[in-house]
């Protein structure tokens, strides 16, 4: 059932010994909303942990570091930035059908949760985590700023997608007037900062480009040899997908990472015109309209051409 | 002179045939500044036109195009984005000495002008005019909205930057609730959108990277026989400064771009420790705490190892 502001808060203050669930391949949007809720639950008096089903990537480790995910049966089941159960990886079995509350900005919400608080105009779930305590009336802490502006930073590009909301900026405006904290490290680390090896693998971007209906799709393709290859680990390639749609001229661009033998993730990035959560919900995943993915297994050739004809369908429309 | 913004506003009022001069090698900011400032005048019913040394690159023409720069003898002279006025090329002879009102944000300005409006926190010489409009209570046309936000985007790095201030985000939520703008349209074609040949140089980027003083200090350096050789133009390769700090540990990049046979454009960039508007203004340049630049001919070995002295001293302070 989907829920406003009112009765989400309403919830939140009778909650007790929560778990919040994030998503896997976890990233900074889902992150910081799980350890910004988190920082909100405990200056209600609530004590609670985040679970992940995949390891946090090492540059989130200023987000987490420190933090104490409390050993406890839990009461209470909380989601964020989950458009869908699948999306829990190991956690679907155990809280699937189980979620009181869903904290998300996804349009492609299946609405699985007992509540959905969701906000699909929304840049980021840490955008609608912040107006939820600031309409409960909650003290943001430092470290609860810095989560929530990394997850709406994070899921922009930095204020530079089309998903940025007016909103966006006006709560970077109010963090950075109230609170003493070095975005431009954060924004460094988070887009600019690379390794080595990511280095490398930048350098083969033109290279690992494959171009399809004359260049209006870009399907770049990371297997598990080529990241063995360079030393890049899966995680360091977030925020790679952007770069499918770089060049002058294409519409949507598609990255597919290798998770395991034969299984891909799928990024996809469009530029102005599809919308690709549509694609990829026929794909059996989701997103946003201008950032969206799914999982897909088998022959990479025929994979990509599956993709390919998904997304051509979409430009002739 | 120094001046607040109730002389600035009071001289504009008085304005009459204008000539709004910006910086070589021109860049969002001035030609945002340049333009928007017009649109202002021509608010006020004064004629103006912008001037430039340089060519204005083609993905500013969104801003540029179907602008008449009308064709007068000038009776007020005013500079945008200037601190120094060998950065107006030909036109410093003509009018370096009789500018009266220059609108900035570089902590570097010369106080060349008989009126000075700077606010060198100002994120963007945008975000000053922006205000400015703003305090003489002027109508901001959408094109005006257009121009000053692509001069705070593009200073930013899209709101990235250190040199970010909360007013810039304050106006970015001002623009996106008052005007229908394609904001994530400028922001790709400011920073995404890219030629097959500047795809080409990204591939080089750490083939061309040399490190000093183990990776602390990075130099790029991209020579006239370089260009050709990519197909790339001079106006391409801005915004390619911030990758020169991109690399794990290093606190300054700098980017030499040779202009001309021998005659080298230097980028600095700092990560975090190093004003190096300080450095430049040593070698008779300015700019930014974290980005600025100057000019250097000769012998590039020497060159380079001149620059990394500079940088040196500075890392040792």
């Amino acid at each position: 059932m989907l829920v406003d502001l009112y009765e989400a808060a309403k919830f939140l203050r009778s909650a007790e010994d929560a778990v919040i669930i994030t998503h896997r391949s976890p990233d900074g949007d889902c992150i910081g909303a799980g350890y910004g809720l988190k920082d909100i639950l405990a200056e209600l008096g609530i004590r609670s942990r985040v679970v992940c089903h995949d390891v946090i990537p090492k540059r989130y480790a200023f987000l987490t570091d420190g933090i104490t995910n409390e050993d406890f049966e839990p009461k209470t089941i909380i989601a964020v930035d989950i458009a869908d159960t699948q999306l829990m990886g190991d956690y679907e079995k155990i809280y699937g059908d189980k979620v009181q509350l869903c904290i998300d900005h996804h349009e492609s919400n299946k609405n699985y949760a007992e509540r959905t608080l969701l906000r699909a105009d929304a840049t980021a779930a840490c955008e609608v985590i912040y107006d939820l305590a600031k309409y409960m009336g909650v003290n943001i802490s430092r470290h609860c700023a810095m989560c929530l502006y990394t997850g709406i930073a994070t899921d922009s590009g930095c204020f530079k997608f089309e998903c940025t909301t007016p909103r966006a900026h006006e709560i970077a405006a109010e963090m950075k007037r109230t609170y003493d904290i070095n975005f431009a490290k954060i924004n460094r680390n988070m887009f600019d900062v690379k390794s080595r090896g990511r280095m490398k693998l930048d350098a083969q971007l033109t290279d690992l480009m494959e171009e399809y209906l004359d260049g209006r799709v870009v399907i770049i393709c990371i297997t598990q040899e080529k990241m063995k290859e360079l030393g890049v680990a899966m995680e360091e390639l977030e925020g790679f997908a952007p770069k499918t749609i770089q060049l002058e001229g294409t519409e949507v661009g598609i990255l597919m990472r290798e998770r395991e033998d034969g299984v891909f993730k799928c990024s996809f990035r469009s530029a102005e015109k599809v919308n690709v959560s549509q694609i990829c919900q026929t794909l059996g995943g989701g997103g946003h309209a201008r950032a969206a993915g799914c999982s897909a297994s088998g022959d990479i050739s025929e994979i990509k051409e599956y993709l390919v004809e998904a997304v051509r369908k979409a430009l002739d429309e």
